[in-house]
């Protein structure tokens, strides 16, 4: 089975547990219209890569730290796509929560699913508890104030932001908590793991503003254009494309080069470069100017 | 120092620990507008109460456990108070917190503090690691769904709920998590300890619909009429304003019935007493009307 089938499967089974015939049934579609279906589901399958380079000796923590971390992304989206926000009528391919099911539910959806991520680690815990507390800091540390996602969002509604602060608390901030949180499940030490979440989530923020000036709604799964028509900084704007693109290489390279020697790093290398490549398709850009993906590549082959 | 000084001083040091100079201003301030000035602070009030009935062997990690109940209880507030539920422009007399610094950041305001509760907590489980997982289960019971205030406030946007569905989720649910919370971060069993806040949670929602018809804004810290307005299901509008008050008084002689006999049974049971008369004063209302009240009283001294 693949990683995707079986995040797909522990998530399904999440949900399923917190359903109940005698609980409100909107809520619950609206929580399931959240989850699936999902996108490349890349944090949570980061978590089960590092937790499986660490020896994965706790595959139930390590499976609910990374659901739990998709969870709280797709929370993210939900309020995010909320008319206060971005005002998306779609996500992922198909109309967004408010859209579909109202903005109340959608705030209410979101809510949710960062109290169940909480819970599902708590759940999963029992045979390492003395794991739980760092899995759990590591994790809030990623998503509130003042450095996680939350705050990231909210650097939006300040007079004034710093790109990189920005790009670190929007997306980076809970790609580390992805990798860290992976290590702590499967007892091994967070910090070694934090930067590869750390450079991997500044490269994707960076090919999510370059897709956004090039356009690419299908792969976003929403409206193109929307870094600039809610004046948020965008790498592409402060660089030009062509920087953008660079910049991209040089932290899929940094990533790639922040992998500690252990049990699982090639196959983990593999996965960066292979998921690097599928957010910015070598194809889509002139040869030469892409030399810094080239020579990751090269280095993981 | 009374138990609010204490509560308000830990949320204080929680609130500093999650401040930075380099984290976004505006959503610091917007989440200290959410949590100061409190209101009765009743749900850490009675985690406080049973944790101290219960021997209280860990003081940190009851505070914690208290503190996060209060700061997820702020996050339902600044939800609530959105355009797209009840649009209040007031809470606990203040401006809202949407009102004041718009409604993105009052979104993000909820979700950082309902991240914070539970990292409040896993910071506090030091001494005692094997707590954790079951406090922060019954925490997330008590807030998320099928059955927690998530899905209380979820059941406004089903097209049929029954109200004390309704009630038991709307508010017993998170006031059952403040009694049960308190128990575990003391060693002792939840269970014992969840028909307390379930009962009192009841009678509490009983008495903000009675005052939310006789109009007691002051109390309410927000504007009167608003079941009537959103029209929510409403046990003064179901029982009429009489039966409702009878309820209420049911309601409190059940939960003061339900404290177990312990160490500090007598403190508590007199808080509750204590806590009913100061949501419904006896002078409101005819002598007689109130017969059940008084019995429970007379009980209590």
């Amino acid at each position: 089975m693949s990683p995707i089938k079986h995040l797909d499967r522990a998530l399904e089974q999440a949900l399923k547990s917190h359903e109940s015939d005698k609980g409100p049934a909107l809520l619950s579609k609206a929580i399931r219209h959240a989850v699936f279906p999902g996108g490349a589901r890349i944090r949570p399958q980061l978590t089960l890569a590092v937790a499986h380079a660490c020896g994965n000796d706790d595959p139930q923590l390590s499976m609910a730290s990374a659901i739990a971390i998709e969870m709280i992304h797709c929370a993210s989206l939900v309020h995010d796509d909320l008319p206060c926000f971005d005002n998306a009528d779609m996500r992922r391919g198909q109309t967004s929560v408010h859209k579909e099911y109202g903005e109340r539910l959608a705030v209410l959806t979101g809510d949710a699913l960062i109290v169940m991520a909480y819970e599902t680690i708590a759940t999963a815990s029992r045979r390492s508890s003395q794991r739980l507390a760092p899995i759990i800091r590591t994790i809030s540390q990623g998503v509130g104030a003042p450095f996680g996602i939350i705050a990231g969002q909210s650097w939006e509604c300040e007079p004034q932001a710093a790109l990189s602060e920005y790009q670190r608390a929007k997306t980076g901030a809970l790609f580390a908590a992805a990798t860290a949180s992976g290590a702590q499940a499967a007892g091994a030490d967070a910090d070694t793991w934090k930067s590869l979440g750390e450079w991997l989530g500044e490269a994707y923020q960076v090919a999510d503003d370059i897709r956004d000036v090039l356009g690419d709604a299908q792969f976003l799964g929403k409206p193109a254009g929307q870094d600039q028509e809610h004046h948020r900084p965008s790498s592409a704007k402060e660089l030009g494309l062509n920087g953008a693109v660079e910049h991209f290489d040089l932290l899929v390279g940094k990533a790639i080069g922040s992998i500690p020697n252990c049990y699982g790093d090639k196959a983990l290398k593999k996965l960066v470069a292979f998921e690097a490549e599928r957010l910015l398709p070598s194809s889509w850009f002139e040869r030469g100017e892409r030399h810094v993906a080239i020579a990751t590549q090269r280095q993981v082959a």
